[in-house]
């Protein structure tokens, strides 16, 4: 299954150095999801040649408008080219009345909003192969992250045994389930010969925007990818804790504690135009750690 | 003095084909006045170098999204940047409530909304040096153009006049605004020797979005440019006259029958990738029409 996210923005509260505020893509195959959408996440989509009518889930952490600036013109275009499919938006509470005031003549399609409570991690989404939920998070506004779950699979088939056995179509999935099989002249195949375990369900967690916090850890512990915010160096800590954000150190240390497979830094402060220190800097404490660069795809789990 | 317009976004309704919303930003030397304020137009201020600071007045022609939606980021990042000097807003009746009820936290300059009459041209801003008044246009939602004039100056001194009759500092503004004058051994010299007439003002137009209307002609006689919406070409004339807009033929007879010495079209549909067949149909009309190109420097005047 596709498992990839496009970064669209990894900016922290004003566009500045080429870089745009907060938002994610994340498409899971069969469907799409948002993350956050700062001012210009629908204009960043047409740059990277996303489709907008394949997200039917908006997640958005918290309601500062470096995350949600860009959500009315995104509905709004979806209207203008007729959208049908139901549209579902997950914030703490506050969002709607914002985006209905903005929104002068009826959507062609109908927009649900559902209220989070940043407190508890919750879940907020199922399907058959996904399960997202809440990561709660420590900011001046009620903010959370999302845990992006792939469920475990069924065991597969070895496609030898299919054919040595001639095993029908009918009896494949009581067997990915771990029956065993019994061919048509009695002969007693055990499950452990006839399949193998499926590999693990993938985990993305995206945790933005946060001061330090390890009460995070348990729900993302070995993740295969943590989108982490950092946005600032080390040596501004007090400003980083001023404004309840992380520095690049902090995350990285989140991220080893974590035993995360990769780190992805990002929401980066306008002051800082050149990178490399900051990612340096976590990369000391976590080498596998990345910047959020937009347009860049990463393919979770690989 | 500076009198040179930048476009920051020509597309319409929705962003597509590498082109933004509505915006436009025009610089008079001491201060700079933003038109139109369509989501992503801080962004594309910062791809084009443009200072947020140096905006005192915008002005917004209509309610709809593609001409307001990058309102409240811009707002939000000038606060972040420490803002002090009072901003003003001019526009139809009921933008305040839109932005206020975003503004999360307390900003740190004053913001003035002025509620125009859209019915009546009506004079909005006058400094020493430029007068704006609105341009009544025929739309979906009440709408203004605007006419950004540049005050005739006092006529120039000849330098050369200055030298040859030893004229002090202090007697030029008089003889600038029309006076003689007496040397100190009592020669008479007439203003006509000393004077020459100053450039006249010059002149910018914006208009869009409108439906064809030649009601508009007299206040857009004679400009230096004229921005027109050509949100259309004219094979599409039932669907610009269903959503209340203008044909590229069409701007370009405005054009024609106000002698304007520059047409500049924009807010072009999605529907065009490639607008060259656009600007023919106008230029077939009136030659002298360009394309607003996102990025680009207009220098009124020249």
């Amino acid at each position: 299954m596709t498992f990839e996210l496009t970064i669209l923005g990894a900016n922290a509260a004003i566009p500045a150095n080429g870089r745009h505020p907060s938002a994610q893509y994340l498409d899971v195959g069969r469907e799409a999801f948002l993350i956050d959408c700062g001012e210009g996440t629908q204009i960043q989509m047409m740059n990277f040649r996303i489709k907008r009518s394949k997200i039917n889930h908006i997640f958005i952490s918290h309601l500062h408008g470096d995350h949600i600036f860009g959500l009315i013109g995104l509905l709004m275009s979806m209207s203008l080219n007729n959208r049908k499919t139901p549209l579902h938006i997950y914030s703490p509470e506050g969002l709607a009345p914002i985006i209905q005031i903005q929104i002068d003549k009826p959507l062609t399609y109908s927009l649900h909003f559902h209220t989070t409570n940043p407190t508890i991690s919750e879940v907020l989404y199922e399907s058959k192969t996904m399960l997202v939920r809440t990561i709660p998070l420590v900011h001046r506004a009620p903010c959370h992250g999302f845990l992006f779950e792939e469920k475990d699979r069924p065991a597969q088939m070895i496609k030898e045994k299919i054919i040595e056995y001639d095993i029908p179509y009918t009896a494949i999935p009581a067997i990915r389930q771990g029956a065993d099989y019994q061919t048509v002249d009695g002969q007693h195949i055990p499950n452990s010969e006839l399949t193998k375990a499926a590999p693990k369900g993938r985990k993305f967690a995206y945790c933005s925007d946060t001061m330090y916090s390890e009460a995070i850890l348990p729900l993302i512990g070995g993740v295969d990818v943590l989108y982490h915010e950092a946005t600032f160096m080390h040596d501004c800590l007090e400003q980083a804790k001023k404004t309840m954000h992380t520095t690049a150190f902090q995350a990285a240390r989140i991220a080893e504690q974590a035993k995360v497979k990769r780190l992805i830094v990002g929401h980066f402060s306008s002051r800082y135009k050149n990178l490399m220190p900051l990612l340096k800097e976590a990369q000391d404490v976590f080498e596998a750690t990345e910047l959020a660069e937009e347009g860049r795809l990463v393919k979770i789990g690989e």
